[in-house]
């Protein structure tokens, strides 16, 4: 059983890992960049160790700094967070060389789904839908063309080393797709180091679907059910939740076994995410599978009662799940709103600053994850998010005036600080994001009306 | 349905009613005394009235600044919280007189149920087993003592007007009971205004068990089912659970239908709890019923996913509740444990000053019910309790862990503060507590020793 766990990671999340690892009775070791040196995930942890500047490049994704850390220490596993190196398979198998539990799949299976590529072709094997489009990276914008031209226009360009929405250029028509696609070619290079993109027919107007799985060493794997994460602003989730409202309880099923199956097919271990778009005919394509703990895991976690985390350190040290499927239940709604330090009224420009009043709402069925506290100040190295406000309730109606009650009782000020507290609110009394029958698009239109 | 609720009441309660009520897009009004000026539950509300000094008889339990609060203020109802008024027949009924509406079951059963002899009656008569006791309150101590012989002793005697662990004295042998039973007659008589008190069997070594019941207008009565409550010291809760530990679901289902067949029986509407001592042989007892909501109501909601306040407004709008006893599923353990400003060193007195640093825990499964914020000075005139830390875990053995790490994850320093954290833990630590075998006097026991 591991013992001691470093932490790679920061915020929230860290945060978020060395509580379940104090209740398994397991120590923590924290390696924070400069920028985080007295942050409340400092604080928090038995041990922590400085990695490096506060810039993400030589800190939080210096694998070797992070891997010596954990040698430095005494550390017998890495919990990776999400972000930063969790998807990162040269990071998990220098941690495995090591002799270091890197907490998550295995480096190769985080490899192949980390190139999209050929996830699509593992998830299709796995019995998944794929959306039409290139087998592989094309060649050429040539080839590139051709099979756009097949797919039929409107088309997606994605990186192959994307993810997380991040890497996909949107082509409406055939005379802008040359000019897309070299753009798109160069960015990848210049973001992720890698020019090869793919090309996949956009689906217009669809649902943002994903599946919690876990999976064991012994061959167990089970789903912890679906969330709805169609609640976006250029492809960055805002609001999740579970179940996905207005969504027929077969359809899914059909969905969250589909994932497991692939999941199955795949010798998938840990925890992990399998996305989808869902259009309006029940028909569901497969996106690509996150490799990691979710930002949005909590809404799962107040639905099923399952610890997340805690799975993936038992699954990470060989043991069985706690859980079967048929332990899994779902009960109630939650639903998550990500209030980051952004001004709504400047373009969700960061907004951040130091922290005069920082007081978070409690009550029943509220979970609120975060790393500030008065006096904090959000470092501008990294992400916005300054809280995942969380609420369960008996169904969805309940979970969200319980929501729109926590958002209102956070009392966050500073100077330079805005949040995105009074846009969730409007998102939650829109009556599109009511009904339920809202798509990825329903912030465009939201933003574009106002 | 009810549109504005004042609330007379304080503290954490105070704050988790309006909550609800803001869920529920009822506005609220706070009723509180000049020490609770600026308290947060006071800034929560959405007005606040000033009903006297700090002294409790004079603002809390001046039931006429009250109802004359709601009047002013344009209220239709009143929460009562716990403690207080919010047992007192003759408030409800001034309250109804005056038009509002009274949050809490009707005056004629609250005053059947406040005097503890007739509440035996009502018990017995709903089917419950009462401990062998007088039938009334004896008409001198010679009639008492004939009692306490047929009985046998110990024999506890019991205020009639007493309740919630207070107006009870042990009587190991019979030569101490004329002088016992003249000096709790003169103590009722000086706590209660009512000299009345009663003799009963005293049961030793029994767990204290209780059912949360609920009942609307339309006949309707359900249990959410039943909590230990048997960490106790001087008959006041310390720590309480749920499902009770090492316990067969049969006999808990057993407690349960049993109060809820008395319930209905009596008629009762709205929240209330029934008390029993559970002996080793799986027998129990009723004790009293409180006709109000509990301080430990949060680890019932908890495992049922039921908001007790929210059942308890709908209740008193006419509505029906929102569950049949069918969708009443109890799901994993939960535990709460009160944190008080007492100084265990020093015989749990009171210790509390201005918080100067109060940080409380956060994490997955977690609640803190507290009204305390850093510089916030706890007043004197009123209970010691700093905040109740509530966890949810699949199991005991998890929730036991969970609530480890959150007592050990607070932060409260300031002068002369002092907390029962380290004793709580202590509690959570200890075989007889983990073995789930520990009865009402494990906590003497403990003291005992130490």
């Amino acid at each position: 059983m591991i013992s001691k766990i470093l932490i790679a990671n920061r915020g929230e999340i860290a945060l978020r890992v060395a509580r379940t690892c104090r209740e398994m009775d397991i120590r923590t070791v924290i390696a924070h960049s400069a920028a985080d040196r007295g942050s409340p995930a400092m604080e928090y942890a038995d041990e922590a160790v400085q990695i490096g500047p506060p810039e993400p490049r030589r800190s939080y994704l210096n694998a070797a700094a992070i891997v010596e850390a954990a040698l430095q220490t005494g550390a017998d596993a890495i919990h990776p967070g999400y972000g930063f190196l969790s998807e990162d398979p040269d990071f998990a198998e220098i941690c495995e060389a090591a002799g270091l539990t890197f907490i998550g799949p295995r480096p190769s299976l985080i490899k192949d789904l980390g190139d999209k590529a050929e996830a699509r072709r593992i998830a299709a094997a796995g019995g998944l839908r794929v959306l039409p489009g290139s087998e592989h990276a094309p060649g050429s914008v040539g080839e590139a063309m051709l099979v756009a031209d097949e797919i039929g226009y409107p088309v997606i360009i994605k990186a192959v080393a994307g993810g997380g929405g991040r890497g996909i250029t949107l082509v409406r028509r055939r005379q802008e797709f040359a000019a897309a696609y070299a753009e798109a070619s160069a960015n990848a290079q210049a973001v992720f180091g890698d020019s090869r993109v793919y090309v996949e027919r956009f689906l217009e107007h669809a649902r943002h679907i994903e599946a919690q799985i876990l999976g064991d060493r012994h061959g167990d794997v089970v789903h912890l059910g679906i969330r709805d994460c169609s609640v976006q602003r250029r492809r960055q989730k805002l609001i999740e939740e579970t179940p996905p409202p207005d969504l027929d309880p077969v359809t899914a099923e059909r969905i969250a076994l589909a994932a497991a199956a692939a999941a199955g097919h795949a010798g998938y271990t840990g925890a992990g995410t399998y996305e989808f778009l869902l259009d309006e005919h029940g028909d569901f394509y497969f996106i690509e599978t996150n490799c990691r703990i979710q930002v949005e895991h909590p809404v799962t976690e107040m639905v099923t009662g399952v610890d997340i985390v805690r799975e993936q350190i038992l699954i990470a040290s060989g043991e069985r799940m706690s859980i079967r499927q048929s332990d899994v239940l779902q009960r109630g709604a939650s639903i998550e709103c990500r209030v980051n330090a952004e001004d709504p009224e400047r373009g969700f420009m960061p907004a951040s600053g130091t922290l005069e009043r920082f007081e978070i709402p409690g009550g029943p069925f509220t979970r609120i994850d975060t790393q500030c506290r008065p006096g904090f100040t959000v470092p501008p190295y990294y992400d916005s998010l300054l809280a995942k406000a969380v609420v369960w309730a008996p169904d969805r109606e309940q979970a969200i005036a319980r929501m729109d009650r926590v958002l209102a009782d956070f009392t966050v000020s500073g100077p330079r600080v805005a949040t995105t507290i009074p846009f969730l609110r409007e998102v939650l009394a829109h009556p599109l994001f009511r009904s339920g029958k809202h798509t990825t698009s329903l912030l465009d239109q939201m933003l574009d009306q106002s």
